[in-house]
């Protein structure tokens, strides 16, 4: 199985592209032409808001495809409306794969050790489906919280390195109150966030690819570059997942000390300025028109990023 | 809405049980008549597995409901299957709640604030499905990992204010692991696990109920007895839910020290030990009669938890 480490950053060289698009649908915000469509098919049931997602995030996909590495969906939005939800969220994996994009699911799973396995089996590996082994949702990467400490990790490990998948670590999030436990001081000096870097090190220092990186890689706030700066020296191998872009007041700016000199090591993540960016005036598009603003947006992004590279001497191609 | 915490009590003193019936089927473990029902049906399909699990737990449900207060299904196990998996997941808790018993869903769910809120109205709360508000899993509590802080744990407290739902806390895990992280010295002289309870005790003190506990509880491992001491007097108001017990090591008398004078303040999960009980020969109960090995093992594990705590004078009815 080819390293995910390699794979991503064969990607990112493919597309000049360090950005990600989050396919974090809210029902209140998908375009009225494809919810009347669902619930003239289905009414006002879970079966057409999981229909209006998947076809959302469809149409984003397909104009989206050509500028980008990799999607993001966050699983919080498709579970939130039970089975049917789980079923767009499982069908927009599928279809973001076939169209050549990588895949991280956003879903900070943990558990003890014997339980985080059926989470990397369905998620990264594979289920025993009696006499056979099937996929549940396959995606490439996994977002992983890692409070309960090593043995709650391994088993995404195992299938990092069992099936060339990823996984980010949460060591610095991009949320207001993430300094509530994670820049507490410990007595040795470190912070928490600190020590959590540590353990993705170890964590991840068997799955290094050819590239140099490991595909055990942190999640780390564009909210937050001073601590960013901090943990690019303290994980030199990983790649950071970078939220907080856009819409949580992230900057291009924001994210350069999250990069490292050669302009790898990051991805950044845009949500809500990116899927909706219809909304914005800027774009000139209409509803009916999202997914050529999401185009357009997510052209922008590009461009700031990669500018703000450039002007730091770090764009890698 | 009544309170989860003194519905929680309610429920203990009717069944006089503290005890958890872990709900985490293994497809590998389940009785062959159930799978061969299911591959008759639907084939060796994802369908099949979660006729299968559904099956396994009515039946279970069906004899273990007159001894105990609390179901606790660990989503990692169904969703490891995809939105079969889920399906099965939701009949579950649909069933249990059918049958007066309260159900606890593992998930150790954790975002950033808004997504955290997408998680709270699926699980506890309700979701748009376009004018209506509908139901997506609407169990009575969820675990929940607090890495991210407050802003993360905000919308899971709003809904049990709202919803009359509870949540509990990873605070010390019950994994070998756990210290890795939770058991680290903080700069002020506690660990993390003790910053992780003042942080519970902080964001429960709104939801406290008639009987003097919040609806904000704590998961403290039975396997670390000596930290559930030290935690017992930092949340004094917090129910604690307890794993360790049976399968992983904890006994009877080291889950005592999770609970107050009152006899109560904690309930005690056990998976594997009553839901395969089957393959212990003191049951004497062959495969197809799991169902009964099942009652009997929570029988035992109600007289074992009760005598223990009758002998310190903790006894609650």
């Amino acid at each position: 199985m080819k390293n995910f480490a390699d794979r991503l950053i064969g990607e990112i060289n493919r597309k000049k592209s360090v950005a990600v698009v989050g396919l974090d649908p809210r029902i209140e915000s998908i375009p009225e032409h494809i919810t009347k469509e669902a619930k003239d098919k289905f009414g006002e049931t879970f079966q057409a808001i999981g229909y209006s997602f998947f076809e959302f995030n469809k149409r984003i996909i397909d104009k989206v495809f050509p500028h980008v590495a990799v999607i993001k969906p966050q699983m919080a939005f498709y579970e939130a409306y039970g089975p049917e939800g789980i079923t767009a969220f499982k069908k927009t994996v599928a279809y973001g794969k076939k169209k050549g994009l990588l895949v991280i699911e956003d879903a900070k799973r943990n558990d003890i050790g014997s339980t985080a396995k059926a989470y990397s089996n369905g998620h990264l590996g594979n289920v025993e489906v009696f006499s056979k082994k099937e996929n549940s949702f396959d995606v490439d990467a996994i977002t992983v919280n890692a409070y309960l400490g090593t043995d709650g990790v391994s088993p995404f490990v195992n299938a990092c390195q069992e099936f060339g998948k990823g996984m980010f670590v949460l060591v610095k999030t991009s949320n207001k109150s993430s300094g509530d436990l994670q820049d507490v001081k410990l007595a040795d000096g470190r912070t928490v966030f600190e020590l959590m870097a540590s353990f993705v090190n170890q964590w991840g220092q068997e799955q290094i690819g050819s590239n140099g990186y490991s595909s055990v890689g942190a999640v780390v706030g564009a909210t937050y570059p001073e601590q960013a700066k901090v943990l690019r020296t303290l994980m030199q191998k990983s790649f950071f997942l970078v939220p907080g872009y856009g819409a949580q007041g992230g900057s291009a700016k924001d994210t350069l000390n999250c990069f490292n000199d050669d302009g790898l090591g990051a991805i950044v993540n845009s949500s809500r300025g990116i899927i909706f960016a219809y909304k914005k005036p800027e774009f000139q598009c209409s509803e009916t028109e999202f997914e050529q603003a999401s185009e357009k947006a997510i052209i922008k992004m590009n461009q700031e990023i990669n500018k703000a590279l450039k002007e730091q001497n770090k764009i890698p191609w």
